[in-house]
């Protein structure tokens, strides 16, 4: 269940990888593949955050192309999830899809809600990519509109879980993005999408407890949860050992998930 | 109060250009160029959405660079808004105002407000810079999260417009984008944030009537709209007259809404 997202802040990449390779995009995508040969065998998927690459201009969407490519090329059964969070309307979101997925090859890509399904259909309708729909966040002032109450009862993040649950998935290619930082929601959005996969940002470096958050979210089945980390494990050492170190970061997260660790 | 929408679909982009130029970048900056060169003296603010440098690639996203620059360049009082429609947390948010104000040089940028006022402190904070809050989009199935009914009455766009206006606003750079497909809630936007600015997309190819947004959304003074048009604009002519076609556009666009044709 464990998803490690590859955020490299260059200004955190150990300077080692810095002195070895002459380019920005030398740095970000050798410190990416590193990180992604030591975690391999462990992860369920990788997370890129489109932000840390677009922050590093045209060099760091050379990184980012790269590394969805090298993941593709090497270990073709672990999905990318590109955490872009996009959400326009008409040919505008057309083109944000094209661009997570054909573009960039992402496998699935994450999404805003509040322009409704009609803009996302550009993403709704490729049935052979994943949309995770943005439904309660793991920031402290996320209940500023997520959690407001609705006429008729229910918070407005129940609502778009209700929505993509219900009328989104017709393609069967959505999941929901829940907050690790809050087991109690996550148990409540599993209620409400009892079929959904559920990928949690918000452990590790952000606070959540991973075990928490698996007893709260996980399915009927005991699966359907992504749960990712990304600067608890990719910066677990700023030294030359960063990728062993990414490695036993991923390991004990994912032991920490294991069924005989959950009570 | 025109805002040219720089939104180089490539497959629109007139043969021409694309025999005379070599490459994507290329292709996307001149004509870009040539459309800023021939509307200049006519616009408030130019509005290129990210969407279509990102589906272009690393080629896409110099070419939407050079253009933040040349317009910086040699029409430095014109600003320039991306329309990103971004929204992240914690120093992901840091790293997409970092890529918008500092790698692309932007001057404002549009985000997302759904996960709320302390997700986006990466961009409130630079009191330089302005931010379009979306509150109320321009799609035909923008209703199904904007327009939910509140407890207590009022609609989520409505919340969304208050907030902004109220608490959000503190460095004075906050701005809201409106739907010009209807006038109706753009005078009640209006009324609940007399002082804010407010960018209208969907005018021109989306059908919106300008005449009639700028008479709903004006301000006291007869002001404080950015009326957007894309592809009204920059496709009015697919032949080599395309910039020339493009300035005679906006000239239409910008008399329309000249106060003599209000009424």
């Amino acid at each position: 269940m464990v998803c490690v997202g590859l955020d490299p802040h260059l200004e955190a990449i150990p300077d080692v990888l810095k002195a070895e390779n002459s380019s920005v995009e030398e740095v970000l995508f050798t410190f990416n593949r590193e990180i992604i040969d030591a975690t391999a065998d462990l992860v369920c998927a990788y997370k890129p955050n489109s932000a840390f690459y677009e922050a590093e201009g045209d060099a760091g969407m050379r990184a980012l192309k790269r590394t969805v490519a090298y993941i593709a090329e090497h270990y073709s059964d672990i999905p990318v999830i590109l955490d872009a969070k996009r959400g326009d309307i008409g040919s505008t979101s057309e083109a944000y899809a094209r661009a997570a997925f054909d573009e960039l090859g992402a496998d699935a890509v994450t999404v805003q809600p509040y322009l409704g399904a009609d803009a996302l259909e550009p993403f709704l309708k490729r049935a052979d990519k994943g949309i995770f729909v943005l439904a309660k966040t793991s920031n402290p002032g996320a209940g500023e509109f997520q959690e407001l109450t609705l006429e008729g009862g229910g918070q407005l993040w129940q609502r778009v879980v209700r929505r993509v649950a219900t009328e989104w998935n017709g393609n069967g290619n959505c999941g929901l993005v829940g907050s690790g930082r809050s087991p109690e929601t996550l148990a409540a959005m599993r209620a409400l999408a009892p079929d959904l996969p559920i990928l949690v940002p918000g452990v590790g470096a952000q606070g959540g407890d991973a075990a928490a958050a698996v007893l709260a979210g996980k399915d009927e089945k005991g699966k359907g949860l992504i749960v990712n980390s990304s600067r608890g494990i990719i910066f677990a050492s700023s030294g030359a050992d960063f990728a062993q170190a990414a490695r036993k970061a991923t390991e004990i997260l994912a032991s920490s998930m294991e069924p005989s660790s959950l009570s």
